[in-house]
């Protein structure tokens, strides 16, 4: 079968043919009918630092966001049958670590990740374990249904204490306009936010168009704001600041604005990964605001996904979703996708199968 | 001024001229332009057995639901000027008993009720202590302003503790349709509910048909399922049973029903106030079903107000809201307020100045 | 091998040989070294209602707390290895359940049961899902190992949810001094709780003698004190009333005092289980009283586990476990064990490996 | 009457005589029986940049922790009564912002602090708000009681969400062993944490003594054990990390080593106060690690005093807090006391009256 295989301890990938995955007992094997690119696999493209220190096995078929078939199943199987289609949880756990034991299984001490520590999704074919396989509505598109992951990682950004934090009627920034923050906006104005602010780089126009679109009450721009950013967030909060900031950039100046504009105890959700250290300002930011700060890390499993279904079961939610997917193409063009998400051009591209 | 007095422990109540109240340092005088009625109030003007044994000092004014201008403030006053909107929150507590000094002023051990303990709104000035006026947006319509305190109630019940149960995505029941229960039920689809179930005793079709208008994604005639309620409630979450249950009818068969189609660990938040003691099996309700339970009495002040706030800036939010406004009288026609409630053919009915 | 086998429909069980059971993949083999009674198990040896509709599958083998030596280890076991000492999680689970899948694998919906739906430890050895095996402190007496997770149940009950539920510095009732009552008191003076209530009912000295011995401040003999019991702690907790009231009786007047004594806004778990419904005064109890109300059946996996280790390392708390443990039999006296318990003469009673 | 006065902005105070306070309506005239000195009032005398920059108004009376006697009160006040043992609340609150009406009243956006924003209590009379003023068990020792509102800061770092986090059976880090760093230890050890780790910076080794007196398993000079500090602690907690470390040192390396050795999805609370902005690295320290961080200032309000009142019941905690006391000294003495908190020579000092 065709796959996009990462072969070299360099930049881009290869599509290859490749062996038909073998199947243990416990897993099951899926066709591909859709699959999502995600920064994550950007990076492994791009082959940058933290590519380099992460990735151990090569070769390997990168890509993990995923929609499909089951076509086979292993002889311990029962949760899932031949012709369900699933979308996939990416990551692989012990179930008997002290995280696994203890409700936290998505920062599992001994994780595998799919795409990542092994064969992943940009393929025709690919075996996942049955406690991966996510059964999806049958009636759901796959374009959608490869949203899923990332769209679990916005729920966690939004609600990441076993998911009962507090957005109802609530003032909140999303710093960062990335697929997963412009999912967040999504999120938050259908979990009855009062007011939500997007801050982007400014670059990419296409996602500060998109966080508009998808329902944000104020879209900035960090770098023409400059300083005012802040201020603007206060004056239209009654001078309060907001209640919730999420933090979806990774950028080390959005990471102070998040506290800047934060009302006294308030929260923040730490999604965006930062390039170095920074310098920060712990009293100010944390300690004399009386702030709650949560690292995101993965999404709660399976609650998120539970949300994420229910959530996808409101038609106004579903087209939020599906506007966030500005190109689709073959699995062959996965280059171009590449290339068009390093331009700044795109919101989230969507490869779907087409190898020839 | 003109008010609607209660002066004698039996039914009804009379329109009669008192004096202007005079308000003390730390109080404003508030100018009525509208007022909603209360199933309370119902209660006051029926002279039920709870009226006959709660109602210590008469004769009183009654009405408690407010929307008003401020056009006098005592020496005392800071947060509320001359000229405010404000609404009321109708508890008035004492700020130094265990509640009050742990988080739960709503349940102080020394509530004083507008127009239950003291003179309440059905008249043309009121007088309010200061910390119980709630600034409104001046723009905001009196007559949706009149309705946040029984919509706190309906955040409460929806959301009880710290206000941070979890609702997104997931799916719930409502049982009973009268104001606060459709009330809840804009709330749970603004909130990101998946999908609501709405049961009625079936007797109020113009309520039921507001459960649907507002929203419920399913609304049942208890009367006409009869037992398959439960089933029908099952069969449309794949077996499990709905995560949240909001008792809102008192009618112990919807008591006994909110456990019965409740997922195991899920949640249920008592505020309909029963007749009488119910015969009630614990072990199949609660305990092997490992549920919790919440009982809801009032609304956490201020976070309820806060929330409805933000709520209310959403348009859709409003409308639905407004939609359960079935009547306008003037305050002259109190009795046929009253009537059309008693005769079940009102959602919601509200009184504005008029009174002759 | 010897075991303690249910082989009729009927009171009692027999002492018999059966066959030595084989391990799956992914099971290990445990030699008994302690076992102790359960209430449960007190059950099924007299064959109440309970029993009779509860259990489907006979003969088998009752018993299911355990402490033991692993022997043998199936071939797919990685977390637990020949020589360990284990006790058993008695919860069978799916693991791919609604509750399985949200954090609540203790309320699975496919649940089976060491000891009742499958051969229990009143045995010489049992086989064990890998997953159910917890490792133990090899220098922790098999005595106390034994007893974990009915000290798990009790965990649970104190702090219910997410096991964050607030007992430092308050005031809390225990209402029945069961062995697992008697575990509650000895966690709550271990958790920092400020007043510790015990009420008994009065028939078994031996409990109440061991409820202050563990460290009750007040024990309340329930047919003694009579409807004077409730004012005696409201006095003793300046009129306020105890936070947090666990029901661990199962006697319809302790539920009613449970919600009697309790401060409003506080919470109650109820643990113990009705012989029948009972009357209720649901507005009162909770409405009113804005209660919270916990229903508890089993102990979150595997969360208490590492609460009930960490407790244990603790010597004070260790030794107040310990001398629950009334009476020490071999095995073959299990008889006597159960006569023990039903003439209300025993805290716990413990069996050890002795047939002949 | 004496009081210590900070007259010039210098370091230093003078004792001095002033006219005795006259109370409002809403206030009390408290006799001052003892008084602690807290970190804050170390910082105003030595006039370090915090309180060069904090001070508004000069001269004021310095001290804010206080046990006395109400000997006056105003017109208005219900709450307490002349004879009654009070202790300080010090955050003065304006009951009506945002904060304040969301239960975070001790994070006010108008806050005012005794000895800080208005005259304190290192002298012989003080006015105090009634809702400042906390009643005292008679019984209870000044000395003690002048402790409370420290211990309620160290309480409020121990359970900082609502009074709920989890500590029991818990492995806890506390990273400073400063007075209330001790205290903490005193909390942890009550409340049922299973190890607590304590690291000192090596200096002050009264307080480490104190640390160990207290009750931590084991005592870290950070200096001494330089890079294998996070690993004993691993090492420690079966490779696993602690579950909660409580950062109340204020050094930047205490900051680092307080991530590093949490479990993944463990919690941080942060005390210390920082010298300057740190170096840090979200990614490894919070993002990775799924960690939950809460900014610790002041102490809720008065749910923290409820529980400290409930933990001074308990003989055992009381004699570990009076412990901490190593040095008492008449209020003449006032500035050997600075010294020999300076010269890292004591745990906490007390003053008590004695001027001449």
């Amino acid at each position: 079968m065709y796959a996009v295989v990462k072969k070299r301890r360099d930049v881009g990938a290869d599509i290859s043919t490749v062996n038909m995955p073998q199947i243990r007992k416990d897993e099951v094997l899926v066709k591909v009918k859709a699959a999502s690119i995600c920064g994550t696999d950007v990076e492994i493209w791009n082959w940058n630092e933290w590519a380099q220190n992460r990735l151990k096995k090569i070769p390997f078929i990168i890509g993990h966001e995923l929609a499909g078939e089951v076509v086979e199943i292993g002889g311990d199987v029962t949760a899932v049958q031949e012709g369900d289609m699933v979308s996939a949880e990416t990551h692989i756990v012990d179930g008997t670590c002290y995280q696994c034991r203890t409700d936290r299984m998505h920062i599992c001490q001994n994780m595998e990740i799919l795409g990542v520590d092994r064969d992943g999704v940009f393929t025709e074919y690919v075996a996942l374990p049955e406690r991966n396989a996510w059964k999806n509505d049958p009636n759901l598109d796959p374009a959608i249904a490869s949203l899923q992951e990332p769209l679990g990682n916005a729920v966690q950004t939004v609600l990441p204490k076993d998911h009962t934090e507090d957005i109802a009627g609530k003032n909140v920034a999303v710093l960062g306009c990335g697929p997963i923050g412009l999912m967040a906006i999504a999120v938050l104005k259908t979990l009855g936010a009062a007011k939500v602010f997007a801050t982007a780089g400014g670059r990419n126009k296409v996602r500060m168009e998109l966080a508009e679109k998808i329902g944000a009450d104020m879209v900035l721009n960090a770098r023409e704001e400059g300083k005012n950013l802040v201020e603007i967030v206060r004056d239209a909060t009654d001078g309060n600041g907001v209640d919730v900031a999420l933090e979806m950039s990774g950028a080390a100046l959005a990471v102070r604005q998040a506290f800047e504009m934060l009302t006294p105890g308030g929260r923040v959700s730490l999604l965006g990964i930062l390039e170095r250290p920074l310098e920060f300002d712990l009293n100010e930011a944390v300690i004399f605001r009386a702030a709650t700060v949560y690292g995101i890390h993965g999404r709660r499993m399976f609650q998120t996904w539970y949300q994420v279904k229910g959530l996808l079961s409101k038609p106004d939610f579903r087209s939020k979703i599906v506007s966030i997917i500005t190109h689709r193409l073959p699995m062959k063009d996965v280059a171009r996708g590449m290339e068009l998400i390093n331009s700044k051009q795109a919101g989230k591209v969507l490869l779907e199968p087409g190898w020839k």
